[in-house]
């Protein structure tokens, strides 16, 4: 049951979002549902497979190019293809090739099984000249052995007996995917990788290729294993390997590629050498062995982070789908981190941005502890260019992080809705703080998030000023980009407020815990204990607008007194806004195109009244377009926390199918990884209400009208806590771990291991 | 007396200045001053001649290209090049060329005649090989005939005969300067310029070239005429003709060669038979004839607009200086404007700003009106460009005059300190007003002005709103590019409010004069008469933002509430501090690039209480760094008008001779032509302290300690005025046109022709 999306033959428009929605890969390989056999030339198609963190670096051109912008940026590169396979049924008047346009098709089907960790797409075909072939093509990149990627082709006919000729390419001739018209695409700098090698052994295809400008290389070697007994013949040419594979066909036959894909940032030098010993070493592991793996792997994925819907088949579906979906993206090692499109397209050039750390992060730190581990370490590992980066942008002290960048410098070239984003390193720092809440392991910190938590809280201390009592922070964007530079974004400064207590309050621990540490840690930083004192004085001095009139936080200083945007009046087809209007235009009106200061009243819910964070719910609701896909699963959140059930539904309804229904219209460059992070997040913190905070856990469950029910489970300190919420009860039980209190509304149980608290 | 500049043999640095102070141009041709027989090779020369508005338009490119950026800018060429003239002395063996690396000089001498209108260079060369050779170069762009370029060599030996060799070429394998590091020089598409036709009659050498893209034509034809009999050799290739000439030297010759320039915007599509056609119209007319002319036509322009100072050479050369190139750069058709440059470099592009119609136009409008009334056309000319700019920048109605341009398309790759200047398009309106009391001449503003202030006038109406009583106008830059994109600019509103009056005024004035003109102008562009009532109450309810506790106008809305820049710990060496500082950092500080409010207040005086005005002096000029060239000259003004004299004359020192003397260290891409027409401004409204208002003309003189008296005239509703401020007096005499009265301090003379008031 809903273990899987399933789709058929579909028009050119859905072929492209399906090359999305099917992607396969495993957070260091990716490889978009392209078809085998390819699509006619007229057909639009990204074919695309990536490496995380596999780039080039490319010019940034301006116009005018003022002190300090960036002059590069980083672009995740669409590397080696290794998808087409080609089959030829019949001798050679007779001979027919298998493909979408021709012939008939009693039956089709396709599917990407979350469960099994592989796609399929299966056609009972009649060819033209009355073939009747049945057809299954499974692909599967493998959980286990990051480099593989597997293509699986089982063939059947009960009319047709003769020969079959199967044409397999490896090819090196590839470019990236661009659209001038669209800011949300790269335009330009398609071709970037050279091939540099192209091998045959007697078993092996291999081919290489370097980046212009980075100079990284990576390889692709492909090995096959046909059921028949067949004959090969392989034409290199520069830049690709064409195999083509005869034999005779009786009744059925099987196909497999298996491609190994290595990089010269994981690989070391001798990528030829590393994809050769891969290749021996899996010589004898095929798709059934692959994909038990698969299934062992995902098996306990699910038991840790699946969250089951009772009645309501449609977003169960959707639910997993994003789940898996963000398990397929996520980087593994300290190069890489979660795209903004994950491994599935090349929207956003491949860059990490704030999605990671506020919409994702959370997912795997309660589900899978040492993904968001990685991610933090990740993070970690750049702070020398965040610091870096804070000097060039004129600051003293500090570390900036960047708004958006694979190897950690800045790659936007926009900077009022790109390096003006100050609260990334807000955000950053709040994961941390996150990190350490949730897992309770204050090791991590000691190692790492301390010096994160101080270079940031830096920052903000050299950012901001003192203007009488109030310490402020002039000129940077908040998180909605229909509103830029601005002064005292509500958001901003209590991010950087948390930011600097957590700080102070993490130098304190050290200095009890293990001061030596500190005291090395200092040493290294130059850190002033005056610093940390003046971190306390901001953070408690900071400036929080708030509008008595309206009774809300206005988004920044002069948020409230510009001009109201028309909603109503602005037609359907204008949206989103921002390929409809020139950013002054938006910059001039009370227009959203996220949460911002609402995103700001859920990840520091206790900075305000309630009534403070009810109206300006009720306030910003009316002037939200959530053209941005991170904004929907923030108002579903704070719906459930102001009790407005219905409308807490239709938002989650809005995040938990964006791709799958394609509603912002540009799921074919690549899928939305932060929204699919904001469907855990709605259920989890939104529906259940969870809080996790300093003085412990809590729950607020509630259960939306449509619903039967729901249950998932979450990892606290070294615990596993299953909640589930029915439409009689809500029951609480502690899988592993020790005992600790749970506040359920406002009513706090104690909870032995294996024990349940059940609220009816 | 300081009818001309001077210079001498320079080391490379300042050559490369004198490149850009002794330009020679008449509005439509400008030549820079480069040597004739060119600079060594690792020696930096912009070798440069430029057509006003003569253009290619390129493509900017922007890392992200957000709605309505715009996708080319207009780019002022280089074009072909007839300034090389080599000089051979000696035959084969004793073969010496001239150039000012090798042997001696006795003496040299540069000089730029503001009275002749020609540029001189003369030197007594002593050759390596021992030749004494005195050589003088002249130079003259004709003001009668524009698209005469005109050099005129004259060379005299005492001990030198024989064979000389001279190498002329035309060439039209030309480039654009380009550099990386400066955003205020151009970044690229050097090369735009191709060459199509090249050809030599038996007098005529001929270039033809087209540009890349807007497939504009531009051609030379250079004629030579020589004081001996000489043998001609061309050698003609695919982009030059190079023109040998031997002749044999006995003790004096003269080498004269003309160049004519045409263009395919003003000579039509044959630009062979123009140039021809010119050249033979001019065959008889040489170096003589031509200076002569020049004499007469400076003559009359200095008996208009000559300041004269008593008692300071340095300054009396600065401010001729300034008003001869102002004069030179001046664009006299509708093509053309007056670019930040003029035509003595490509700083800037080419591009035309509002330093037309703020620094520059008054000088004209007050000396010779005709060239003022020019400037205005070509605003009007490109009013349907400024109205299609206004919708693309999201307005239902009105113009939005372009920040740059050359054809009146925005050629602005920034918008933050570009298009949101929306302030231009009030400035615009401003100079159409000060046309109208200074030339009282409404024929103008009926035909031509009138269109302009409606649509400028509507454009506030469209970008503005109403908070409570207050209109207000927010996401706007004003002329202090160190804050961008903010609310309620003091000066953009106080301009947009005088903008919004003028446009009711002018509609009632308009109905009550020519009632039909009126009905012609609302059916053209569909105005109705609330559209008038509601530009009088947003004008009447403009919000001007004011501040109790320090009783002055903050910039903006947050302008007062960010940190000081602490300038006096500012390393000399970061400054201008755009060059040394991200914007997000300029933007988050207390820091002007220029006068904003000051200006705001020089333009608009009535609006605020002299206390106020004073009060905002002090306060600004703490934190204005004058790292604009357009900053200095307003606070001279407004000393002057403040009584703090002391003040005044240091400001207007630096406005003076900042290309004289290099203070902003770019003077090599070109002069500061808005600074220039500032000198004029500081001398007359700051010293002066002249005033044209509604209600009449006024003065209140007063003398820097420094000199012993300045004089000048100006032109007033049909009259010319004369003042001579003196140590012991003012005099005031009115040369000709019908009586008036006119405000001297703060009582009022009548004043007859002829007769003078005279105060003591």
């Amino acid at each position: 049951m809903s273990w899987k999306i399933s789709s058929y033959i579909q028009d050119p428009d859905q072929a492209l979002i399906d090359e999305s929605l099917f992607f396969t890969g495993n957070g260091y390989l990716g490889v978009r549902g392209n078809y085998e056999e390819g699509v006619p030339e007229f057909q639009t198609t990204i074919r695309g497979t990536y490496l995380n963190a596999f780039h080039d670096s490319v010019p940034i051109s301006y116009g005018e190019k003022l002190y300090a912008f960036p002059e590069t940026q980083q672009k995740l590169l669409n590397v080696i293809d290794p998808q087409s396979i080609s089959i030829y049924f019949g001798g050679e008047q007779e001979e027919e090739r298998f493909c979408l346009e021709e012939g008939k098709f009693p039956w089709n089907g396709r599917y990407l099984y979350f469960d099994k960790g592989y796609s399929e797409r299966t056609y009972e075909w009649h060819s033209p000249k009355g073939k009747r072939i049945n057809l299954t093509f499974k692909r599967l990149v493998s959980f286990r052995d990051k480099e593989v990627f597997l293509q699986y082709i089982d063939i059947e006919s009960d009319n047709f007996q003769g020969p079959v000729r199967i044409v397999s390419t490896l090819n090196g001739n590839v470019a990236n995917y661009v659209d001038n018209a669209d800011p949300r695409v790269s335009s330009g700098h398609a071709n970037l990788l050279t091939v540099t090698d192209v091998q045959q052994t007697e078993t092996i295809s291999y081919v290489e290729c370097e980046t212009s400008s980075t100079k990284l290389k990576t390889a692709c070697a492909a090995s096959y294993h046909l059921s028949q007994h067949y004959n090969q013949i392989n034409d290199l040419t520069t830049n690709a390997i064409e195999s083509e594979f005869t034999f005779q066909f009786a009744d059925h036959a099987t196909f497999e590629k298996k491609s190994i894909f290595v990089d010269t940032l994981r690989h070391g030098d001798d990528l030829a050498a590393s994809a050769f010993l891969l290749q021996t070493k899996l010589a004898d592991k095929h798709f059934r062995q692959f994909s038990m793996e698969q299934e062992i792997y995902l098996n306990d994925f699910w038991n840790d982070a699946d969250i089951e819907i009772t009645g309501d088949a449609d977003l169960q579906e959707g639910i997993r789908f994003n789940l898996f979906h963000l398990l397929q993206s996520t980087g593994r090692d300290h190069f890489s981190n979660i795209a903004a499109k994950g491994l599935s397209g090349e929207g956003y050039e491949g860059h990490y941005f704030w999605d990671t750390e506020i919409y994702i992060l959370p997912v795997f730190l309660m589900t899978k502890p040492e993904l968001a581990k990685n991610l933090l370490f990740y993070r970690y590992s750049i702070l020398d260019q965040a610091r870096q980066h804070a000097k060039e942008m004129g600051h003293q002290k500090g570390a900036l992080y960047p708004w958006r960048t694979i190897t950690g410098t800045e790659c936007s070239s926009y900077f009022p809705s790109g390096s003006a984003q100050y609260h990334i390193s807000a955000d950053i720092a709040y994961s941390f703080i996150q990190y350490y809440l949730v897992s309770g392991d204050f090791s991590f910190i000691k190692e790492c998030g301390a010096e994160v938590l101080f270079e940031t809280a830096r920052l903000w201390a050299d950012t901001g000023h003192f203007d009488g009592d109030c310490f402020k922070i002039d000129a940077v964007t908040g998180p909605d980009e229909y509103t830029c530079i601005v002064n005292n974004n509500y958001f901003t400064n209590v991010m950087a407020k948390y930011n600097l207590l957590w700080a102070a309050k993490c130098y304190y621990l050290l200095e009890s815990i293990d001061s030596a540490h500190l005291a090395k840690l200092r040493l290294k930083i130059g850190l002033h204990k005056q610093e940390v004192e003046f971190w306390k004085r901001a953070a408690e001095q900071m400036y929080l607008p708030y509008n008595e009139q309206l009774g809300i936080n206005p988004q920044d200083d002069t948020f409230l007194q510009k001009a109201v945007w028309d909603l109503q009046n602005t037609p359907k087809d204008h949206f989103p806004l921002l390929l409809h209007y020139h950013p002054l235009v938006l910059y001039r009106h009370q227009v959203c195109k996220q949460a911002d200061t609402v995103l700001a009243h859920f990840l520091l819910e206790d900075e305000q009244e309630l009534d403070t964070i009810r109206k300006s719910f009720d306030y910003y609701e009316n002037i939200t377009t959530h053209d941005s896909s991170l904004s929907s699963c923030i108002f579903s959140i704070m719906a459930s926390k102001l009790g407005l059930k219905q409308k807490a539904y239709d938002y989650f309804l809005e995040t938990a199918r964006l791709d799958l229904d394609n509603t912002h219209g540009n799921t074919k460059d690549g899928l939305h990884m932060a929204n699919m992070g904001g469907t855990w997040l709605a259920i989890v913190y939104g529906f259940a209400g969870l809080r996790i905070k300093e003085e412990g856990i809590s729950f607020r469950p509630q259960l939306p009208d449509k619903w039967q029910g729901y249950r998932f489970s979450i990892q606290y300190q070294g615990r596993k806590l299953h909640l589930d919420v029915g439409e009689k009860q809500t029951k609480i039980i502690l899988l592993y771990g020790e005992p600790l209190s749970v506040r359920v509304f406002d009513q706090t149980y104690p909870l032995e291991r294996g024990a349940a608290i059940i609220i009816e």
